[in-house]
């Protein structure tokens, strides 16, 4: 049982090698199945605080970890370490730290990483299990919902030693991946309910802490921008890939859908030791988790992949696309008669 | 595995034979096992535009397929054409479409069955995956929520073709089927907070547009209205039938319980190439997602199925009753004393 | 399958039991490998009513099963029967009852267990299902919202005869079991935000009947009172021990997060029939259900326990804490260089 497994060694006489981290939805360079023995996977997090333009005309003092919202994607093998350094550069206001949902003790590295501006730190954790998992600044107390939906939140992938495996427990290979963050956003309104548009990060604190307690979010989006993944932006595939989604949420509830398609396969909480399901329509994503749904494209054309409140999606932004290239296959759908006056 | 599967023809050499819809919480005539090879199963669908009382003093410009909301329940086996006619009445005012989660491609068949009133359109789609999954209208930006939360929504089921099969894999039937589906409606209030009484479909439309925004809805309700599966309009059974219940929320969480009974059997996700689970006491229905589940009955009554926020159960509507005929079973509960003065 | 099972007699030939009630988070006195056939386990419970303070300046009129919120776990074995007493003490002024999810029949025995101030009753029921389930008054109507949400609920835990299993089937013990229940309060705000101060029971019944139509609490705490499982009340282990978590929330969704830790085993829907999940980083709870986790700690230190939505947690009250004791294994973590100037 996952319960009884031991472990030996701190990592200290292991390889060491830099990963490069990238924005999502893109991940950095990786073996779906390990390339040699485990490893010391070196990562560098740099915080930056900074006014981002979520929608038109509701900008915030974003916290983020190397400038992205969600910050970057992980990739590791089950049995390696990560190795991480947060720099919290003079020029920021804020004490910030890293919580690792991946990581054992110590509140998943919190309690080690706190740094103030002009800091850094380094620790390293073993990833002990596979599955797809949550990050977070979690600076204590109100900080750290304020940090968590102030951007400042990504996920880590720790990937079997053996790659993936399907419901029938065959390996599964996938062509692409790409990771979609939902982050619900508080922004305090003025009296007229405009936005306010604060001078300092401690003004914008100040007043998150206020208006967080609605729980009711004023922004729902993907990798923190409305239309972040829209258009130009759009993810792309061809058909006959399969493509890994890697979903996650901080905070709040979110159930994923993608219009016209489904998961072929949908790791149960988003954790590979356990048997992947099998065609589903929506998956959900409790807050404070993640997930990984892997789907083969069959049909060509531009999917909507969204929150299925379908509110959050529509009036909330809480939706992307993927352009999908191909030859349509009439064997999964036929128009029989095209819009036609009624007979 | 399902990420494996190819298909051959496009159902144009099949047999064809009409399904008969019938409003919820009845579904149409189906065998449980299949009986005969793959088919095309023809349905039409008529868009309804019509005011429909939710509560007392809380009517809407309800959307609706064949007039009831949900939808028409239509069911079908693995590896069935289902071939769609949506007739949208020159006495309608909006462009409405399909989107089934059923299906692949297309927006789920929506890029391709937009039709303007005075219009109709057929299309076709391949049955792929077993499992209940949801359909809606999906008309493009804000008229998704808004037609989907005026009640444009309903579920359709797959049924494998050997049947459904129980937690051990042996083939299990049942005696009895009921479709519920949970709807939001967030009616737009006037300054006193009554709900407005619009005299036109426009003007309803450009209030939604707001109220939705709420992301709380004003009524909540099983099948439509407060009250429609209660007192003389319950669901029935017999002390020791077992009884499928298909559930399905097209936009917002439901947590479905039976009180005093069970899901001896539930498919993770609504879908029945996974293992049921057993014994839930609860089960919940992500925004935008069906789920079935298999009890039989043990003793007589009269139950509730409600959603377990009972908050939206008894302040909101979403309560309905299962009147259960049969003679009481003392091994599972027996009164000891009745209610009597404290000792 | 479990639709098939049948079973006999009433119980009124087995040997009777006295379980003492604990407050949680504690648990009563059980074997976790059934000790004897099966036996009549004889439970009291005393209705108080009562005022509790929540939060500072906060209190209501709660409604409890002995005096706490949540009410005292049972524990049986599968096969078991309770037989429970209800108590509604003269000095009460409510009408109550108790529906067990986990029993069958007569809404869980609600139907059956309706009591007068000043009266009580007696019921028998089987626990023919393994896992853990809420138990909660349900009064009929808006007073089941109202009495459930001022604190009237708990837990059982029914154990396979045979204890609890792994993920591979093989027999699992723990070495201690917590209960901890989140619930939702919707406290009635005077005019200035105030949490009111009802004289009398009625008065504050009258008032929540209002407040619970917001569907947004104003406290979400863990065992009734902000801050009760913290500091000084934290939840106690030790490195290598196994711990039960059993987390329930009779309203409204949680989703479950140990910082630091995680979900070695995680029974879907907290069923014990079903294979565990593994490696879990949050679990959630949907409105009315119960989970069960079992994780083994590794690391020394004070863990927190909480609600993911980072808001319920921090803002309204939804973290516990764990006090681990043990040697610091770094093979799990290492700090390679602590709090640094910038390099
Ligand atoms: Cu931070
Ligand atoms: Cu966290
Ligand atoms: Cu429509
Ligand atoms: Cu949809
Ligand atoms: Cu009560
Ligand atoms: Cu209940
Ligand atoms: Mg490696
Ligand atoms: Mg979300
Ligand atoms: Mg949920
Ligand atoms: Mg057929
Ligand atoms: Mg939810
Ligand atoms: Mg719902
Ligand atoms: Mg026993
Ligand atoms: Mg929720
Ligand atoms: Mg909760």
């Amino acid at each position: 049982s996952v319960l009884d497994k031991t472990y030996e060694g701190n990592g200290d006489d292991l390889p060491k090698v830099t990963q490069v981290m990238v924005p999502p939805p893109m991940l950095p360079k990786f073996d779906q199945v390990e390339n040699g023995g485990p490893k010391v996977i070196l990562v560098t997090f740099t915080v930056e605080e900074k006014k981002i333009e979520v929608a038109p005309n509701d900008s915030i003092w974003a916290f983020t970890y190397n400038g992205t919202v969600p910050g970057p994607m992980i990739v590791a093998h089950q049995g390696d370490f990560v190795e991480l350094t947060l720099k919290n550069p003079a020029t920021n206001t804020q004490m910030h730290n890293i919580d690792f949902h991946a990581a054992t003790g110590a509140m998943g590295g919190g309690d080690v990483s706190l740094v103030n501006p002009g800091q850094e730190v380094t620790f390293r954790f073993r990833c002990t299990r596979a599955g797809v998992f949550v990050y977070h600044c979690a600076p204590g107390g109100l900080m750290v919902p304020i940090h968590v939906t102030a951007g400042m939140n990504g996920a880590i992938m720790v990937l079997p030693k053996d790659g993936l495996k399907d419901e029938n427990g065959n390996p599964v290979t996938f062509d692409r991946a790409y990771y979609i963050a939902q982050q619900d956003f508080y922004f305090p309104k003025d009296k007229d309910g405009k936005t306010e548009n604060f001078a300092t990060v401690q003004q914008s604190i100040q007043a998150l802490g206020e208006s967080i307690k609605t729980l009711k979010p004023t922004n729902i989006v993907f990798n923190g921008k409305q239309g972040a993944l829209l258009g130009p932006n759009a993810l792309k595939a061809k058909v006959g890939e399969k493509v890994l989604f890697i979903t996650s949420d901080a905070n709040n509830d979110t159930r994923m859908h993608l219009i016209g398609g489904h998961a072929d396969l949908y790791w149960p909480g988003g954790k590979f030791s356990n048997k992947p399901f099998t065609d589903f329509e929506t998956w959900e994503v409790p807050g404070g988790s993640a997930a990984a749904v892997l789907y083969r494209f069959r049909e060509p054309g531009t999917y909507a992949l969204l929150d299925h409140n379908l509110i959050e999606a529509f009036a909330y932004g809480a939706v992307a696309q993927v352009k999908v290239e191909g030859k349509w296959d009439s064997s999964l759908m036929k128009v029989v008669r095209k819009q036609s006056p009624l007979q």
